[in-house]
């Protein structure tokens, strides 16, 4: 079976509009989820998935509160990981029960972790968006299209440690959910993991992890069906297919916004530079139809 | 090789008069670990551990903010999974690293969810303290031997969910870490999985596990090195051993304090009864020696 990464955006669990509840996060994934479960006849699988509303909760739930020691961000990273791995795999569960093969099919989240440089200029440039977005400037925060949202380093991601376990299993038939947030961003120095307080960006993370195990098609499910040039002026277009070439120079001219689309696009070209056959961006909606060439936007060498 | 299932007590993360900080955390734990490497050489093991002060932390964090919504306890136990297997992983990286043999071990950590009855009685009856210890009575918390804590219910495990995805990975040679908190718990109706507002025993969870993985040994960590009959009276007695119907009658006697000994005893009767070879409590310090036969209290048919 052909190996399918598959990144859902923040979209997938909290909508527009929405406080972002348990039952709304749980409410809002059986749908791509339900793709995932069918696409899994045909596919072997792994599901990754940003983080950045869970972990900012979490951020703001522990500032709030002086009582009990406050945790740095790669543990928040890990209890994004256990708490949305725990929203896919119940979900999917039932989902494949609905489909009468959940006996056919295993599925493991597997806890991640993403070296990234030390030195990594990312560091002295915060840019990664997370937790909820404010109508009022806040200190530390940056204005972003959904209003002010906090802001922390993104440094690239280096190598998904786990990448041996998650290709092993998936070649035994699991389903995998991996590289949540992006890995939790760690360096190693005298054979110590050390945490850094950071978010890698998902869909970097999604890539690397993809050109590390092997896979053959990268989807990234985010609120759009297409990438668009021109975003949001008149002459904007949504475009069927871009090539490494004029999404690199669409990239370098700025066209796509950092810590939103900009990445999104970087990742299908790195995934597709480093030996993938097929990067696609598209709607959570829209998921199966891209894969059958219908829709979405499909990268090209 | 044998089948060894640990189970790791809340003072393997965070010891008395500790705030329970992460630095403290991966401190602690290092020990444990460090045995638990050195054991991997000779047994196959799943690493089990409990999640009170940190689930307890995270009610506490998520009740003093009123910016973001609140999650159910199943959510805060899938985060403290993922945190907790975190923190074991990467430090069980490291001494696999110091020993020279993480090239041939592989880790996981596996969300687990545990089914219960929907009317297990304990819903009407909450026992199972959690978070931190207060020295003055607050509503809905009850006085224990460390202070004033909260307590919820503690429904008994009927099935751990992910036993097959567990055996399935220890026989390939993985170490595997599980049944945090002793798993998320849910019950199943109309094929939805429904988490519930509860905290599982681990130790009752570890024993459950252990039987359907057809564990050989069952080792419970936990901050003594034998367990005493007339605990704190001037005819206390610690013990090397103990049959199945002196336990028992133990039990009945109301010798082990209930949400502290008494479910560790009963974790290890109820293992032996359903066909475990060995039991064993003991201290986190004593694990390699209680394994040699050296220490630790040791449960018989």
């Amino acid at each position: 079976m052909q190996k399918l990464i598959i990144a859902l955006g923040g979209n997938a669990f909290i909508q527009k509009g929405q406080a972002g509840t348990a039952e709304e996060q749980f409410a809002n994934i059986r749908k791509p989820v339900a793709s995932i479960a069918e696409l899994s006849k045909r596919f072997s699988i792994v599901i990754t998935h940003g983080n950045g509303p869970q972990s900012g909760a979490l951020l703001l739930q522990q500032e709030a509160c002086d009582e009990v020691p406050k945790m740095p961000l790669s543990i928040i990273g890990a209890q994004t990981q256990g708490q949305m791995g725990y929203m896919i795999e119940s979900t999917l569960d039932e989902e494949l029960m609905r489909l009468g093969i959940s006996d056919d099919k295993l599925f493991l989240t597997v806890l991640t972790y993403t070296s990234v440089k030390k030195d990594d200029p990312a560091f002295e440039n915060p840019t990664k968006p997370v937790g909820p977005a404010y109508p009022d400037p806040r200190p530390g925060f940056v204005n972003t299209s959904r209003g002010w949202r906090r802001v922390v380093p993104s440094p690239k991601p280096i190598k998904i440690y786990q990448w041996r376990e998650i290709k092993h299993l998936m070649e035994e038939g699991f389903i995998i959910i991996a590289c949540g947030g992006g890995g939790i961003p760690v360096y190693k120095k005298d054979e110590r993991l050390h945490g850094v307080e950071a978010v890698i960006d998902k869909d970097l993370a999604t890539a690397k992890l993809g050109e590390q195990i092997g896979a053959d098609i990268l989807l990234i499910a985010t609120d759009v069906e297409k990438v668009a040039i021109n975003f949001m002026q008149p002459d904007e277009k949504f475009v069927d297919s871009l090539t490494i070439p004029e999404a690199t120079k669409f990239l370098d001219e700025g066209q796509f916004p950092k810590g939103s689309m900009g990445p999104k696009v970087q990742a299908c070209v790195n995934f597709i530079e480093q030996g993938g056959a097929q990067a696609i961006i598209t709607s959570i909606d829209h998921i199966q139809d891209a894969l059958l060439g219908k829709t979405g936007t499909h990268f090209k060498k």
